[in-house]
């Protein structure tokens, strides 16, 4: 058995995985876990990651979760352009700190502005408060600050001059709150160019096709009550 | 001007940095950024780290803030020995896994632990609820089943046979809730029996060296009101 990835293109983690997978002609077998439908918490998914989360990557009988893990063994086992994931120490050093800050910066407050404006209400039937939704936006605004300012400065992309895993793991970020509906590049022009050279350098055609669940998600059917009363403390904790 | 660090012992991931600089016996100015007296707010240090967060590396005019990224640059510019950061492919995808992994999940809630526990009521004279306390030690203890299961396994070390950069980041972790006064050991004979593992590895004298601060931590002097001022909203944002 080749590679395995198991993903749903929902979660952002999975995107930047898939992306980076299919622009780097990685060969490898989709499998699909459709975490609206409470795949990630079955029994045979416990089987392949007893996290029950998504992006898991088998290889063989070598099973790998957490997404910057995976995108790093594939830059080493896979022959890919030294840009994703350069030699150069200090280059490096720089995607090192984007992939270790997104962590608890960028990814919470991304997550948490698509769970409150959409996914809690519209698909799992549960109403957030408009000062809780002002606050998740405000935070999610003052982090795309740190994100413009401290990392992307005026360089072409967020390490340096060319494109990295650390660009692929911001944009497939902040199209959870596009997907959300919320105005990210709205003036903000440094971020608003950024992104088209990271598409561009993706290529537009499978960035299209990796987002295309996100920017369906407004339009996601309420959750099975079952489902739902499944999901429910699993999500609580997600995104607290 | 060579490698310089500033830390403060009483940060989990300083403590980390702090431990493998001496261990591996890289030579570095120590840079002491007093997080109780609010020295990391210091316009002084602001232009040194705008985020204005411990650790950082400086490395004459290259400068590099996450603990992750800054044990990385020191495996990679230092002759270290292997096993800190393997080379073998499954091996080091094992150290990348943990170091993805706790950065939501033990780091956020061994840092509650010491706080809600300590640092709130004792340090800023902030009461926390005994319905909070419970609720984040519960947490913790989630967190610490996970560690045991899903990564120590019946391995010696959270990657395999040998101490790598896993165990340093978790085992500096795990004496934030020591030295709040949790008895994190009680009752888990596998991660006790891998903690003293680890002290050996690291070495008893520099691991007690590093962690006396932390150790003191209950014994923190009540906050001045203008220095609790200045952290209060960074402190609740920190510990969300």
């Amino acid at each position: 058995m080749g590679l395995e990835l198991y993903l749903d293109l929902l979660s952002q983690p999975c995107r930047a995985v898939y992306i980076f997978a299919k622009k780097n002609s990685i060969p490898f077998e989709l499998r699909t876990v459709d975490l609206r439908k409470g795949q990630h918490l079955s029994d045979a998914f416990a089987q392949i990651s007893p996290l029950q989360k998504v992006p898991v990557l088998k290889d063989g009988d070598f099973t790998l979760t957490e997404s910057v893990a995976i995108l790093l063994y594939l830059t080493r086992k896979y022959k890919v352009p030294d840009h994703w994931y350069p030699q150069d120490l200090q280059a490096r050093a720089r995607v090192d700190e984007y992939l270790a800050w997104q962590h608890t910066a960028l990814r919470r407050n991304c997550l948490r502005a698509l769970w409150h404006k959409v996914m809690l209400p519209v698909f799992l039937g549960e109403p957030v408060s408009p000062e809780m939704l002002a606050a998740t936006l405000a935070k999610l605004d003052v982090t795309l600050q740190v994100l413009e300012d401290k990392f992307l400065q005026d360089k072409a992309f967020l390490a340096g001059p060319h494109v990295s895993l650390a660009d692929l793991v911001a944009i497939t970020e902040l199209m959870h709150p596009v997907g959300a509906g919320c105005q990210v590049f709205k003036d903000r022009p440094k971020l608003a160019a950024w992104r088209q050279r990271v598409e561009a350098a993706v290529g537009e055609v499978l960035f299209q096709e990796a987002h295309e669940v996100i920017l369906k998600a407004k339009n996601s059917q309420p959750a099975d009550p079952i489902i739902k009363q499944k999901l429910m403390s699993r999500v609580l904790a997600m995104i607290q």
